[in-house]
């Protein structure tokens, strides 16, 4: 066990190294690194009692809260699997969440949903969030846990689905303690780090800047979920050094302190717009000062690759994290030449440890000695690597593969395009062509002519949509089109990945 | 294979990642990545056809050169374990190094110990540096090696003697890139990062550098040996970010460029002197900040706190790298509470396989779980490490424990001070008295009676040395005093670690 270190022992250590430094801040609750490890110790303790035993499964369905680092860290000292919920999700998607994964215990917020489910289920121990919680907490003894091994897995994080289910991307306490390293690297975070999690702690994004705050020994702030106001509040209030906000986000914040009212220099973050960089300091670290720009996903622990790593290469999603290797494969196997289109593909520190009860996907995903992300990409000749888009969403017209993201960033850089979306639809003579979402400008106006022409002047001829539909706004899933819905609304179909 | 990440897949994706960067430069040779990885590949294959197998050992005789990284990371890609053995020896240090490793092959600068070493050699492979060595390289072919696992040892660098004779640690690759990512995150080095290795390549200091810097894709510049005049041109030259620069080097640097003939400005470094400072660019990362501070072996990789992560706690060794767990044991195995002397232990993802061929050693030094330095150290009340000195070194007088390192910081506060290194000596009734070595500043004056004084204001009486002896200069085995040399001419003895 020498070589070995869990969120657990990151946590014993802070406890002994920074013992005057506060770990969390959830509304009224504080607890410094030792009063959070002594937590920890007891939940990891009582949650043993309830029966819950390594390599069990324990699921928190509810908001953002300390509760659910606490949980994490419980998780890891026990040699558990913690996964935190998406609580947006139906009763069904919930239900089949707690089905695949059978977890030994659920600690829950009260919902329309979760109230339901709750009330179905009576072989589970289910603890509900608040005093339950925290009497759960003070039941627990303190005492000495054995050391667990870091590859051993300790975060369940659910994602994209392959085979019409979503799957558990499993990761080990060694492959979340190297990405948040990485992230030490390129945000050149520093003791002293508060970060405000406002994002959801079920998706990567959140979770990855929440473990690199506790690996340097800083500061966690938790919010239930994105408020403005509030998020200007906690900003002061905690001097909070980075927060989960992109685009709109930002707007929205900005918006909200338009008067001035709240001191938001604490922040150390991109530059947006004038009113924003006016009320925060903008941070020179790889990682803001390129737009926090990459390629990733949940399977390689957040991040595989950094714009902030580029030095001005020609690849959108920059250059790999220092603690990864990336290929870019053929179906064979094999290497493609730099500047041809292949699956990306990874070995490394950061990287997941499969699924969860998904053995066949585990195999196929990992074939040749690498993980295969299902992304297309291409190796830039200086080195970089551009992110092209999903395997399963790559049109064939005739003896060519047509990539949406190129396409869609063609239509996007037309002035009237708001946002654009591109699917292929079934065709009896060439297998499939290529049809355009898009949503214009306020009051711009154009025709399809218009932007298929101009699509033309960028982009190869057989690239071309063959035909526009005109929406108000294109749905999403996250950050990137719903393209399973758009398919469904606009007759795609004949994908040949899938 | 997917979460292994060792040297030789390091440089295999820079090769890829970085085509155009600068890898090495050494002399008229400057390197590209992908020519470096050639090359690499064409010496493991050619110290493979020469009989180097994985697990064999490959050392290096001679000064510094890129020839030592290309050993380290043909071994890295073989599977062999590299060597680059202290030159400066004598001859019969040289020749232990040689019975102690067994190694298949060494690479050797002709030398008056290394020819005479090579002399009475006939069994094993040697290589000639320079042209024979080029001819071995060019002999390799392009071939494919099967992936070697990160926790196989690939580096041996000889370090403390516990049994009378020095010990090879062992690091592997997932070690040296642990340690090599700690160091990106407290020095904040970014691709575009230079390093000059000036420092000898035999020790950690200079390698762990040189490492970091092949880590972040940056480029590594070689010079033989320290040489301020030279190091003044390379910096300017080669637009180095940081060298390997203390004390007295630094102001060799800055009297060699008085004039201000070279352009300084590219070095990113520490502030030390006026002169120094107009020189040079100060860098405000946790490592320049705290001037290099912390506390380290070999064994650990190199540090294993550091001073920039303290945040101004009063222990002079800083706080645990993100990386290591840090305990201090006491000689049951349990944890002394914080105030308290005891064995500086550590965990984590930095630290070494053991000793080579030391099957009782390595047992004796991870006892408890617990890799132990052999080094004393005290948790301060704010959680922050304090480095008192060696264990072996402790003094017993009565019942009193007395840590040279107190005493000699008490003396060296002294004005007319300018080195202090304090032994034991035997004592019959007391077991031990403690004796000082003390140095002068050039025309300072003082007495043994004033020294004794000056310590007694600010140590307990029970500390102070009974004898001072003045010399011109104290001997010294890299930074830190010889005491073996002192003991033997001063009188020293009766250790109680001993």
């Amino acid at each position: 066990m020498i070589h070995s270190l869990s969120l657990s022992d990151v946590l014993a250590d802070h406890a002994r190294s920074r013992p005057q430094v506060t770990a969390v801040v959830d509304g009224a609750v504080r607890l410094t690194y030792p009063e959070l490890d002594e937590r920890v110790t007891r939940l990891a303790c009582a949650l043993s009692a309830r029966g819950v035993a390594g390599g069990d499964r324990v699921v928190w369905l509810g908001q953002n809260a300390h509760a659910v680092l606490e949980l994490l860290l419980a998780c890891s000292r026990l040699g558990a699997v913690f996964c935190p919920a998406n609580w947006r999700q139906s009763e069904d998607e919930l239900r089949f969440v707690l089905t695949d994964l059978r977890p030994a215990a659920v600690i829950w917020q009260p919902s329309d949903t979760t109230t339901s489910l709750h009330a179905s289920d009576a072989a589970t121990t289910w603890v509900q969030a608040g005093t339950e919680y925290q009497e759960l907490v003070a039941s627990g003894e303190r005492t000495e846990f054995a050391p667990v091994g870091d590859d051993e897995p300790t975060l369940a994080l659910y994602t994209a689905a392959f085979d019409g289910r979503p799957n558990a991307a499993l990761l080990s306490s060694a492959a979340l303690i190297a990405h948040a390293t990485t992230l030490l690297v390129v945000r050149q975070m520093e003791p002293g780090f508060t970060f405000l999690n406002n994002g959801p702690l079920f998706h990567v994004g959140t979770m990855m800047f929440c473990l690199a705050t506790l690996q340097i020994g800083g500061t966690n702030v938790f919010t239930p979920a994105f408020d403005a106001e509030e998020v200007c509040r906690l900003i002061e209030a905690e001097k909070v050094t980075q927060a989960f906000l992109f685009g709109q986000m930002i707007d929205a914040v900005a918006k909200a302190n338009e008067s001035g009212k709240y001191d938001l220099s604490s922040l150390r973050f991109v530059s947006h717009s004038p009113e924003w960089d006016d009320m925060i300091t903008i941070d020179d670290s790889p990682w803001c000062r390129s737009k926090m720009g990459g390629y990733g996903q949940t399977e390689v622990g957040g991040m595989l690759t950094f714009l902030g790593l580029a030095q001005g290469g020609s690849g959108f999603a920059g250059r790999p994290s220092p603690l990864v290797q990336v290929r870019i494969l053929g179906p064979d196997g094999t290497e493609v030449p730099a500047g041809e289109v292949g699956e990306i593909c990874a070995r490394g520190k950061t990287l997941f440890s499969g699924y969860f009860a998904r053995p066949d996907l585990n195999t196929a995903k990992s074939t040749h000695g690498w993980h295969h992300t299902g992304d297309l990409g291409r190796r830039e000749p200086d080195g970089t690597i551009t992110f092209i888009g999903p395997k399963l969403r790559m049109i064939k017209s005739g003896a060519e593969n047509i990539y949406p993201a190129e396409v869609e960033r063609a239509l996007k850089s037309h002035p009237a395009v708001a946002d654009a979306a591109v699917i292929g639809t079934p065709d009896p003579t060439w297998h499939q062509t290529v049809k355009a979402i898009v949503a214009l400008e306020p009051d711009a106006t154009t025709t399809e002519t218009d932007l298929i022409d101009h699509v033309t002047t960028l982009l190869a001829s057989y690239k071309k949509p063959r035909k526009i539909a005109f929406v108000d706004a294109i749905p999403k899933r996250g950050f990137t089109p719903d393209y399973d819905t758009l398919d469904t609304t606009h007759g795609g179909g004949n994908y040949p990945g899938s």
